[in-house]
Order: structure tokens, then C-alpha cells, then sequence
């Protein structure tokens, strides 16, 4: 049986294809090659276990040949949908980017799930389908549900169309809310941008907002292992886990300090004001693992550990000019 | 200044319509005649303050021409947006329904909202949202969201979309989760159904279910009314609503019997089993309108007294064979 990805080449999963072909399953997947790239595919490609076709899972109709191809010529056991815009300020200029790139997505799979009989969808959702609750530590049944981003309300839109989906013809689901993930194949975020900019600007830093933003961080080899580990061990038809790290956080401006360190020793970071980066960003959370941690499973990083390994990673990968 | 409704000719927008031009304002609405008709509005037809275009709210070329050129001859203040598929099941058979009459209507409300620089919207959303909890009470902070029915899942879809527009552009928002609602213009819901299977086969009703499913009732005349209330007294940015009756509601069996005693007299009740009528009903909910009582609107009708009424209602409005 195979396992499928949506979103295949983009930084999760590129990270997931590779961890399931190492536990020796076979991998097909598909990605619009918008934020994804094949190169990120590198390492994979090679491997017989691996099929990747550049579609897009929001055009419906070369999703389902596609799809039905596949899953004709070797039966797919469960979809893992990763395939969504990343980028959260692009959603916020332009609501038709999410509305297309995370929602469409997902009721394309789902529909498409019902159409061949799939039963196990596993999906990336993200913290910001909670808002902005200030202080309160946010556990996986919190309530209310009011994202402050199109990106958000678009995971929420699809968490819900996939408990909709669960009473009538799927058998099974998994929800994960990720925190902010760093890691490479780098594409965008906070670490990524501070390199570059510091690579044209070697001598000073501009940080948007006051840097005392707080937020935890996983890796994202870290945020892989969670993901394989609770589709083992969480057996209930609707599985939601939020995966965090387990501490409260960083700032940006540790983030900001250990890039500049590593990159451009000496320069000047200059901040600028407010707790937010940009519309729609929410300035601080925190958020329960708990229910991850009784399943069993603890990240090895702490949020500082992970950036200053992902900061080094991106640092290596960002080629100086 | 003119308040424009989307679904103006369904059950809940005519009466609105009829509401707000009783207090005097400007009413424009939309609908694309799906499930709502023209036959609904003529008591509206002849207000000259009542403008009414057959729109589809869910094409957006056609809507953004309705309602740019509306918008230029008189501005528009405020879009209450009811329209949406209303039939759960039809949308369980088929998730694009849903998806194109509940949350594709909604998102672009939104985005013409964000062209013409509309600052309030006033959406009806739906208990659906919750899912299903069993006994627990639900407060509008009531978590997790996950609803049972591609309609509740494109309700919540819509409110998120509601909070993130709020967040960059829109200036409030009015979100009321409304309750079952009866009453006339009727065009679907139980007592309809009840109704013309007595019409039908006067000796016997066959119910669905075992008949012990409890659920609370407004009548659509208090409702509309809750919602100008709301509209009128709450003055928060994004202001959340449940709407409902103030008690636990009657049994479907109570429905089944007020019915009988109206149309058809003596008929035999024929239960099912299980307490569920369909795939994706929610059973039974517990529902807090604390926050409403708090702003200080109380219903005047039980749910037993709404149900009567609208029995009466119903069965007048159906011409008997």
C-alpha cells in the first residue's frame, strides 16, 4: 500500500517523504511546484519507492487522473495533506490564495477520498486556526476558534470539512495544529529572511516590530517524528494534537541575535515598534502539548536549540554571496 | 443609507426584510431564488424602500455588478448575509453545495465588501458549528468546533472567514448561531415535512427515529427580532451570538403530536429507531443563551409555545388536498 502526500516538495514534506521511505513504505505524491520545488526532492527522487507528478490538488480534474491513476496501479492506504499557501501575509493581500491554495485543496481530497474509497486523511493544520488569546495557554479543545488570518480561517475551514466528512465516509482522520517550524529546505520565515537580509546588509539588521515577540519553535525533523509517532499510536477516529515544542518560547530578538552571530558577527540590529511582525500575525501563545505528551512523545529541542540548529542548517544552505 | 441582505426572499430574510421596513430603513437584498421565492417578498415587493435583484451571491461577476451599482446609487451601510444552502442533508449528499451556497457566498461578501469599503457585516451562522457534545452546555466560547454537516462546516468556515476580514479591512462584526428556527415562510424543516406526509396519508405519520431527540425552538419572528436587538446594543468589534429559546427544548414526539392534533386528528405516530433522523443531525444540544439574557433580550415564547404557533402557521399556509 502506498502512502500519499499533497504538497510533496515543500519543506514539510519534503522532510516526511524522506522519514517514510527510510521506514522502508512507499511514497507517491503530488505538489504544484508553486512554493515546493524539485530540487528540494533531490534525495528522494532517486528512490524506487518514490512517485512525484507536479500537480495541483486545487484543480480538481488534473487532480483526480492523477489520483485515480495512481491509485489504480498501486491502492493508496491513506493521504497525507500537507499541500497549503505558506505564506500568510500573501493570503492576507489576496484572500483568493488561501481560498485556492489550503482550502481547495482539502475538499478536492476529500472529495476525491469519497470517489475511491479512501478512508485515513492526515492533515497539517496549524495554530493559527486558535487567533489570538493572548496569555491563555491554548490545549486542543479550546474555544472560540477565531483565526486573525485567511490562512488560519482556511485550516479551520478544512479541519472542519474533514470532521464534516468523518460522519458520512471517512474512517479515520488526524489533525495536527503545528507551531512554527524551522528547518531546511528553507523557503520563507523569520530565520531565512534575517539571513539575507543580512547577506545584502552585512552591517545592520532591520527587525520588524520590537523583537519581544515570543513564540516556541519545532524543528522540523522533530516535527516529523511527532507526526509518524501519533499516526501509530492515536487510534480514535478523529485524532487532533496540537505539536509544539515543550517551553515557552523565544523572542525575536534571540532569533534576530543567534542569526547575526552566526551570519554577520557584529552587526546592528535596529527594531522596529509593536508586538507584530504584520497583519495577522498573532504576537504571542502559548500552547499545550500536554495531550501529545500523555500519548508519549516529547521533542528532544527546546525552541533556542532548534533555531540555533535550524540557524546554522539555513545559514549553510543560503549560499553567501 | 441602505441595509442590504443577501437570501432576502429565504424564511429568515423576508421576515427580516419586513422588520427593517416596518422601523423604516432602506432595504436592497439578493437571491438567487433557489430555495427562496418571489412569492415570499410580495408583502416587501410594493415597499418603495424594498429593492430586490435575482442574484446568486455565490457568482461573483454577476454580484459584484449588482451590488457595485447599488452601492453607487445608494450607499450601502451594512450587508446582513443570510444567504446559504439550508437543506443539511442535500449538502451531506453532496459537498459542493454546500460549499458553493454557504461559504462561497460568504467569502465573496467579503471580498466586494473589501472593494466597496463596507465596513459591517451581520451574518447568520448556525449551532451546527459545535458538533455534536452531548449533554454539555455550549457557550458561544465553547470548544473544540467540530461540526457533524458540510452546512456546519461551511458555517464555521464562514465565520472564520469573518474574523481573519476583520483583522485587515472589515470594521465589526455580528456573528448570530441560530438556533432551529420555525415559523412561515416555510419551505423545508420537520413541521413542513409533517405536514404534507399527514396531507398525504392523513391515518399515519412515519417519523424518523425514535422520537426522543430534544431540541429548543425560536420562532423566526423572535429571532429576527434577537438579532435587530443584537445589531442595536452590542457594540464590540466581532460580537458572537448564540440565539435560541431560554429552555431545553420539546422531543420530536411533541412535534409529531402537536401536528397530528392540528391536520389530522387520531393519526397513528410510527416511530423508528435511533436517535438520529439523519447523517449528520446532531441528536440532542444544550445550548447557553446566557450572554444574550446578559445584553437583556429574553424570547417571549417557550419552544413548546414557538412550535405551536408555527404548526398553526404551517397548516394554514399549506392548502389541505
Amino acid at each position: 500500500m502506498t502512502v500519499f502526500i499533497t504538497g510533496v516538495a515543500g519543506f514539510v514534506g519534503t522532510n516526511l517523504a524522506q522519514a517514510m521511505l527510510a521506514r522502508g513504505r512507499r511514497v507517491a505524491g503530488v505538489d504544484n511546484l508553486c512554493r515546493g520545488s524539485t530540487r528540494n526532492l533531490a534525495v528522494v527522487l532517486e528512490n524506487p519507492g518514490f512517485e512525484f507528478q507536479a500537480v495541483d490538488a486545487a484543480d480538481l480534474d488534473a487532480y483526480r487522473s492523477a489520483l485515480t491513476a495512481l491509485h489504480r496501479r498501486s491502492p493508496i492506504a491513506e493521504i497525507w495533506h500537507l499541500a497549503a499557501n505558506s505564506d500568510i501575509p500573501a493570503g492576507i493581500a489576496d484572500p483568493g490564495v488561501d481560498l485556492r491554495d489550503t482550502f481547495m485543496t482539502t475538499f478536492n481530497t476529500l472529495l476525491l477520498m469519497k470517489e475511491l474509497g479512501i478512508g485515513t486523511i492526515v492533515f497539517s493544520s496549524s495554530s493559527a486556526v486558535y487567533g489570538d488569546h493572548g496569555d491563555r495557554t491554548l490545549d486542543e479543545d479550546a474555544g472560540p476558534l477565531l483565526p486573525i488570518s485567511n490562512y488560519g480561517a482556511m485550516k479551520l475551514a478544512s479541519e472542519a470539512a474533514i470532521s464534516a466528512a468523518l460522519e458520512s465516509y471517512l474512517k479515520s482522520a488526524y489533525i495536527f495544529r503545528f507551531p512554527n517550524v524551522i528547518g531546511v529546505p528553507a523557503t520563507h520565515g523569520v530565520i531565512a529572511d534575517f539571513v539575507r537580509k543580512l547577506r545584502a546588509t552585512p552591517d545592520q539588521l532591520e527587525v520588524l516590530g520590537d523583537g519581544t515577540q515570543r513564540k516556541s519553535y519545532l524543528h522540523v525533523e522533530e516535527l516529523v517524528d511527532a507526526m509518524l509517532y501519533i499516526r501509530a499510536h492515536a487510534a480514535d477516529r478523529l485524532n487532533y494534537f496540537n505539536i509544539g515544542a515543550a517551553d515557552e518560547g523565544v523572542t525575536v530578538r534571540f532569533i534576530a541575535e543567534t542569526v547575526v552571530e552566526r551570519v554577520a558577527h557584529g552587526a546592528h540590529i535596529r527594531f522596529g515598534r509593536g508586538n507584530k511582525g504584520w497583519v495577522g500575525d498573532v504576537p504571542r501563545f502559548s500552547y499545550s502539548i500536554a495531550k501529545l505528551l500523555g500519548l508519549g512523545w516529547r521533542p528532544k529541542l527546546s525552541s533556542a536549540d532548534a533555531i540555533r540548529r535550524a540557524v546554522d542548517q539555513i545559514a549553510g544552505q543560503e549560499p553567501a554571496r
